[in-house]
């Protein structure tokens, strides 16, 4: 199968460039003594998990259980849910991950949750792995760092069906942060939260096996924290326009890894000689970020949103694709844009050298 | 199965909304005269698009190709296909859809097109149904009104195997127009393009049989247009938050259709007295409007994005839900947010009377 044969609009990994994306930051994670534990929410795909994992990485994150559900089937082992696990229907699927993967981690924030998932371990004769989930400045999930999380600490070891292993703490709201000086900084300013919480956590016998965290945004940048063990990364095997855009190490573009990720579309009209029709509108592009598609080899054609099902592109009377050219687009933000997709055509060049599902596709539950 | 049992986040339909706002469009077209044909864009769902049938449809609109595969399938008949069909892959999968149900009609707007699936149906032995794709201001496809739509529908017409039934004219720019007069005033200016092109069809002795357009917002604006044979209309079915802000025909909210399309999550975390996460985000919702989900019966109580996985809840203290708490929200977005989701949970109170398959989310090939 060739590119022309693919039904647009599509999803298209270069496999060239996600191939060199996975072996760098393997690298990178080996120099600075780190493990790596990339999040599989951002592919949601068990072959790219297989091969993070063949290339060093100790496992992977799941962000539910019914994405852990789905990689645990497909054989993917020392799985971390990253979000908490609440309630007797999620703690009663978690049991079939944990039938196929004994060593999955959940994270826990709160009291009642801890004692709800210890007696369900207990009355299924099993032991959960956990971690405390931190706060660290995200306003999302996470106990407040210190002494509160050393109380959950403390309630996950009397529970006889928990086994505790460490501490998580995810940073979301750092990872975008334009300007490496000030993405470091910042950064660092709310992981020692983390460390802090890490340091008290040993003080009163705590295990802190494992302390995870961090994002593609700040790979190189988490990598100072002597406490943590392992990063949770997600986008960088793939890369977004989002990413692109935060500024790298050396000033210029964030380009420590590359643009893997395109979606590809087909021109269905050009209305006028300065306006033509792409196959690809609000259900092929995610649309959560302040900015729009931008056209591969395409310079001066802008897209623009034109509805659930179509791009605008507007370019120069001459310099607009005609009816029938096939379009590809870097998108905005690669997460919600594969969760759009049922599968991923694997590009060797213009050939399709392989068709992975994307199996894990709106299994958010 | 009852509402607590169901895997958040889900979607849901509330079948007394939904049965009423069936029924309230069947009765509007029949009282003026008009056929539905309404967009499966919205729903994807072949269970859907059963009933809407069986409620007195002529048949349904598909917004691509692989929408009709699925349709077909499922056993709907007298599919429109609204966007241009262009090039070799996807007329190939067309003559898959006309094996199944040959009366498929197809919309055009270009010479070269329109040659293209001449000259296919021919060497396929077979003849399609098509109407001329006109645009009435949307800037997205279609020919423009007038003697250039007429000109394509001479070209179909010299087509052996294509078979000319009418024009298709979608304002989609005016379904969200605030302010009922307004939007009135400004569709009807709109659509008068296809009206004054449908005349000119008539005095060119072309056929205008079918007369195709409209939206949810403009079903009782459209109704005043005597050339016009048929609505489109796709929301009403389900309804959204952003329809319920256009405003209705007596004034204050469009309250025309219910909202009977919601989504479940779970309180996951409640981190501070005055903050709680649910386990729907970017993923769980459309965010192609400016405005966020809004919670169902949980008053005071305001979401915001926090990520691909989280909703962030904000009320006073007292105001806030429990952990392991269901919240139900209305969608900013119904057709893109339905497209996130495998299924529909059909809802009687708390009872899930049904699941039914999304069975064409994904399939805007």
């Amino acid at each position: 199968m060739i590119k022309t044969e693919i039904p647009t609009p599509a999803l298209l990994l270069d496999l060239d460039r996600f191939e060199r994306n996975i072996a760098k930051m393997a690298a990178h994670v080996k120099a600075v003594g780190k493990k790596l534990r990339p999040h599989s929410k951002t592919h949601k795909c068990p072959e790219i998990a297989r091969r993070q994992i063949a290339a060093g990485a100790v496992g992977i994150c799941c962000a539910k259980v019914g994405e852990a559900e789905v990689m645990a089937a497909s054989g993917i082992r020392n799985i971390l849910v990253t979000t908490e696990v609440v309630g007797p229907e999620k703690i009663g699927r978690l049991m079939g991950v944990l039938d196929r993967a004994p060593e999955t981690m959940v994270v826990v924030d709160n009291a009642e949750n801890i004692r709800e998932l210890g007696q369900a371990m207990t009355r299924a004769g099993r032991v959960a792995n956990v971690l405390v989930d931190v706060d660290v400045g995200g306003r999302r999930t996470g106990s407040e760092p210190g002494e509160p999380a050393v109380h959950l600490g403390r309630l996950v070891t009397l529970e006889t069906s928990l086994n505790l292993r460490g501490l998580q703490g995810y940073a979301g709201h750092c990872a975008h942060i334009e300007g490496y000086a000030n993405r470091r900084k910042t950064s660092h300013r709310w992981m020692s939260r983390l460390m802090k919480t890490r340091e008290l956590f040993e003080k009163n016998d705590l295990p802190t096996e494992i302390v995870s965290g961090g994002s593609s945004g700040t790979f190189n940048i988490d990598c100072d924290l002597s406490g943590l063990t392992e990063l949770q990364s997600g986008s960088y095997c793939v890369m977004d326009l989002d990413y692109r855009r935060i500024g790298g190490k050396g000033g210029g573009d964030y380009d420590d890894f590359e643009m893997a990720l395109t979606v590809l579309t087909t021109v269905v009209s050009v209305p006028t000689p300065t306006m033509a029709m792409v196959d690809g509108g609000l259900k092929a592009f995610s649309t959560d970020k302040p900015f729009v598609p931008e056209a591969v080899e395409w310079p001066g054609v802008e897209y623009s949103w034109a509805g659930d099902e179509h791009g605008r592109l507007m370019a120069q009377e001459g310099r607009l694709p005609a009816l029938g050219q096939l379009m590809e687009f870097f998108p905005p933000h690669c997460d919600p844009t594969i969760n759009l997709y049922d599968r991923i055509y694997a590009m060797r060049g213009a050939k399709v050298e392989a068709i992975w599902d994307i199996a894990a596709r709106g299994r958010g539950q």
